[in-house]
């Protein structure tokens, strides 16, 4: 088979993390590359040549390339221009993988699912989270049956990026001015990604409505203070995201989700999921489960106290068969480049096939949450509702693709 | 010192666990006992006499109790009789500590601060858990600045009593009508009690607001589903109390508080807490806290991962006095009687030189939590508004009464 020509636009540090993965994957080729920063795309071509690939196409203008003949292109931009990239892409005619963000505005949204409809391009946002190996084992576990009926899910985005957002610095992700001037939550995917697909988001369920309360943001400017006491502007800077921004979304199935968008406060990484049934729980703080029936007793007490169990007890038996079978293949993990190799061969499985697993709308309805939750804490915790990206669709689409890589169910008879 | 005579009006499973815990305070002498159940009434005056005490007054009437000479009662009936017992009470010249439990409407909790202020009798909440070890040395370590400046906090009523909920039984808490009918945080003060002395609720601060969403209710017919499936009449009923009801509150120094509420589920029990500033956090799912430069890093990395360290390290040095006191005492543990203990000697305290550590503002105000909640579930999750039951007196209230309870702040020179 010959392979996809690809294209990558925005060579960031999230830019040069994909190529790892990307080399190791034979379907996609690196035949373009763009950055409007001249001095990183001579880095990055450079980048190409010592992992030995042949040199991209290269250019400051992310037009030039999308007038290329390429099968698809990966959007790795700052975030805020990721939807205008995306739109231009499809309407070029190419299939588009997006990285994580959230979205500005609604509009952005519906640009994002009617250029997709228009053009018959997908748009999958490539949420690696979505394949990792314990939000997948838990998966696994809770389309078996484990956990029961799910009625709530919970997830963190809570991660220490003070540093990033009070000096910006080369990774120039955007986030100071995000951070300065917005207040909501910034970064939903990571917890609602893999959370959507098991709860069947926009396949016989929807997400209706989100409330958003933020706390007082002292954070980044308490770590201005003790670092950079001397730097009067930054000193001066008034921080409008909220420390801590909790997020309370209902689904039409009864479900609700809670979501913790935490960067501007000190602690070790935490996607804090939860997973919760009428049969038990997973805890990712715990880093265990809990399954009624299963669980350990406390033998002396005759009210049958129950206990934890390590997530790991239960990694034999119910480990996702992709990570069983990436396991097997040896692939060198570098950084989180497990989860990004996995999301990146699901994106190539779907230019071979079509429909990817993270389609245009659990983009758009994902991506959304961020406007909605700004809105929300706007009005104070007042409940906005989610637009209806599929139009009625959910009501009755067809079951996802089958595939290794499909996320609302396993499909065993892939791995035979 | 003569003891104060006591009243106990509701002698169910809490009332008789409080009597372990009463015999141990010599300022306390049980002089009176009620419950409209007779068979209760006889029970409790042959447990008095197994334990040695003398005979109480005993009625089935609670009017014939509150007649008599008493210092004060304490109210440990059904929840929701528990405000007009109160008020009752502080009418007949008693004061009072009345049990955890939440409120029915706004009316209830301005009656009880109404009749407080127009008595001079108090009213305070026995919230056991405003007592206990990890909540008292977590509140040290805050009080000492090691999490910084306090940004939010979270808590849960994580417990699993299907059984009790779905059957009645014995204990007869009325929980049984309460999830059949209502929904919404049922019982918040287990958790919002130590948060709300932390962030000076009612001094200083006050809570603004609450949205509350609720999951759907699941958890008590799938146990009775598979215990009591031949019962047709619970067969058919149609629990209204969501498995997990989330709300946040917003409090007036810009710090947000999560409750979680879920009795309807299997899990071990948990209260859930997080206490989380400018330089750490504090995490109970964990048994961990996080204390930005304490902290231990993985020195292999050059970013400086941090680590979490056991709260068991902190105990050595920040235990509050009152429980290092308490060990060296050597009072025998019976069931969580550690806490109960605790809060009753905070009641005799209270009775001895007036003003309770949970006065009556603070009881209304944690209280309200359960109505507002509910109608907050009741429109989505539309914020509702926390009334001021202090009437602006909040803006400059005088500091707590300086005691070995206080609660606000610690008062070292009682422990010497």
């Amino acid at each position: 088979m010959k392979p996809f020509n690809i294209g990558i636009i925005g060579l960031g540090a999230r830019g040069v993390v994909l190529l790892s993965s990307l080399i190791k994957i034979p379907e996609l080729n690196v035949a373009a590359v763009c950055d409007n920063d001249l001095g990183r795309v001579e880095r990055y071509r450079e980048l190409c040549r010592e992992k030995g690939l042949s040199e991209p196409f290269s250019t400051v203008d992310y037009r030039e390339l999308l007038a290329r003949d390429l099968d698809a292109v990966i959007v790795s931009t700052t975030w805020n221009t990721h939807v205008p990239i995306a739109v231009a892409a499809m309407r070029a005619g190419k299939h588009v993988g997006i990285e994580v963000g959230g979205a500005l505005c609604e509009q952005d949204c519906w640009e994002l699912v009617k250029t997709s409809e228009e053009t018959g391009r997908f748009c999958m946002m490539l949420e690696n989270c979505c394949y990792g190996d314990n939000e997948l084992t838990v998966f696994n576990m809770a389309r078996q049956g484990l956990f029961g009926e799910i009625v709530h899910a919970a997830g963190g985005y809570e991660h220490d990026l003070r540093e990033q957002i009070a000096l910006g610095g080369e990774m120039r992700h955007g986030r100071m001015v995000n951070f300065l001037h917005r207040n909501g939550d910034l970064y939903p995917t990571h917890q609602l990604g893999p959370i959507a697909k098991l709860l069947n988001i926009n396949r016989g369920n929807r997400i209706l409505s989100v409330v958003s309360v933020a706390s007082k943001a002292r954070g980044v400017h308490h770590w201005i203070e003790k670092n950079r006491p001397d730097d009067s502007e930054l000193m001066r800077a008034d921080w409008k995201e909220g420390d801590v921004v909790t997020s309370i979304l209902r689904c039409a199935g009864g479900e609700t989700i809670v979501l913790t968008h935490a960067c501007t406060l000190p602690r070790p990484y935490s996607r804090d999921g939860r997973i919760q049934g009428t049969r038990g729980l997973w805890l990712e703080e715990r880093d265990a489960v809990f399954v009624e029936d299963d669980a350990p007793q406390t033998v002396s007490n005759p009210d049958g106290e129950h206990h934890w169990s390590p997530l790991s007890d239960y990694k034999a038996e119910y480990r996702h068969p992709l990570w069983v079978e990436y396991d097997r293949k040896g692939i060198a993990k570098e950084g989180h480049n497990d989860m990004d190799y996995l999301v990146l061969c699901a994106f190539a499985d779907s230019l071979e096939h079509g429909e990817p697993p993270i389609d245009v709308y659990d983009t758009a309805t994902w991506m959304a949450v961020t406007y909605l939750s700004e809105q929300s804490v706007a009005m104070g915790g007042t409940p906005v509702p989610m637009p209806d990206f599929t139009s009625g669709r959910w009501l009755n689409r067809a079951p996802e693709r089958r595939s290794k890589y499909a996320l609302t169910e396993i499909c065993r008879e892939q791995f035979e």
